[in-house]
């Protein structure tokens, strides 16, 4: 058996989330199902991170064992033919016998979109959350500063989730407004060791808080102090979340 | 009775096109139902044209008159409550008692989105044609110029639409590569007196032959000349195309 490694992106649109459950169409059953067709097995894939309904990806990373003896390459370009447009192989590589995409994953990083215009976007509708009150993105950066570096973020995680340890690494967290025409557009981008359930979320519904000059820029700090998600601000929707990279 | 002029934007993708249809979920029937809800008469508008399934628009303007008393900006926010999230209206005013959207329009301008990138894009795929090999879009550049200007368009209409003439004027047709991360994008702009039905389309899948090096960069003149659909290339797919605006 090879372990192959394939690196995705997605619109998360039309799709249940990642993880396959009866009844739905998932991103995982369509990979799967696309599996099947090109190399004639029952492959279970593995991806890095069950992402939500409406969350997308544009380098999603998963992992699978076949006896298949394609080359990655073709393989990539037999697997794009049987997806649906809104799925794309961006890369197929050989793997080591012991990757496992969730197990060897290193480094996470995400990106979540905001938009503060007064007019709605009607093209953007399905990868932002439309905030229709303007936005200190300076402020909300400053904020974030307090989440960066090892801490405990059990106030950042949806309730009921299990995880042998809530201490998480986040190497990077940053706040930009866009440039020109981009100019309503707010990118919150976040680099971690790894990420509790909807940590991202949580984040950005903390920030977004103070964006709005509800709460000021010492609050976030304060949020991660208490760890209890009571604490922090609401989970902010999926459909403005990225799934940008994962490092092995 | 009023005369009211809005300017919509819309994302095509999940409607069959602009005009009412039977059993069919349509822009102007969507928009009709909106008014219906916030001003309480049923109300029949007027498109500057019916863009077709999967066409979208930044700026389509629509006219129509009404009896109520609303405050245009009143009546834009509450007609953008009632609307699906696919649909905005970006402004509402009051325009002179003869105002007709088709017959006023002085000037019509569309883009139409094509993307020359190997790998698909998961997130442009409703808003662009994917061309999977390069296109040389200098050269297409170039072979538009013969378009400009007054011609006899006839070549780039689709067959079978009755129009009193098939004169157009082209004020502007360009043809660009994107900078920076829309590298792998090409936009065509064009602006007009008016359009024959499909045209854009048609002008489109000329150049992209010329773009792909099947024809020379004379050969848009020479299709032009022909006055005769056969002689034109294909019709570009509806999703890349967006009507810009409408100058009255």
């Amino acid at each position: 058996m090879r372990s192959l490694k394939l690196t995705l992106a997605y619109d998360g649109t039309n799709y249940s989330g990642w993880q396959t459950q009866p009844d739905r169409v998932t991103l995982q059953k369509t990979l799967e199902r696309a599996l099947q067709r090109v190399v004639g097995e029952d492959i279970r894939v593995v991806a890095s991170g069950r992402t939500d309904a409406g969350v997308h990806a544009f380098g999603q990373v998963v992992g699978f064992q076949t006896g298949t003896q394609l080359a990655p390459e073709v393989l990539r370009q037999a697997l794009n033919s049987e997806l649906p447009l809104d799925m794309a192989v961006l890369e197929a590589v050989d793997a080591p016998a012991d990757f496992h995409a969730i197990v060897s994953a290193r480094r996470k990083r995400y990106r979540y979109v905001l938009e503060d215009g007064a007019i709605r976007d009607v093209f953007t509708r399905n990868y932002c959350w439309r905030c229709y009150c303007r936005l200190d993105a300076a402020a909300m950066h400053r904020a974030g500063q307090a989440l960066a570096g090892t801490h405990d973020f059990a106030s950042f995680q949806t309730a009921g989730s299990q995880r042998q340890t809530t201490v998480r690494t986040v190497f990077e967290l940053s706040v930009a407004r866009g440039q020109g025409g981009a100019a309503e557009r707010i990118t919150v981008e976040i680099e971690a060791d790894g990420f509790l359930y909807n940590m991202v979320r949580a984040i950005v519904g903390t920030l977004v808080e103070v964006g709005q000059h509800k709460r000021d820029e010492a609050w976030p700090a304060e949020v991660l102090d208490a760890c209890n998600r009571q604490a922090a601000g609401r989970t902010a929707p999926a459909q403005g979340l990225f799934l940008v990279r994962v490092t092995y």
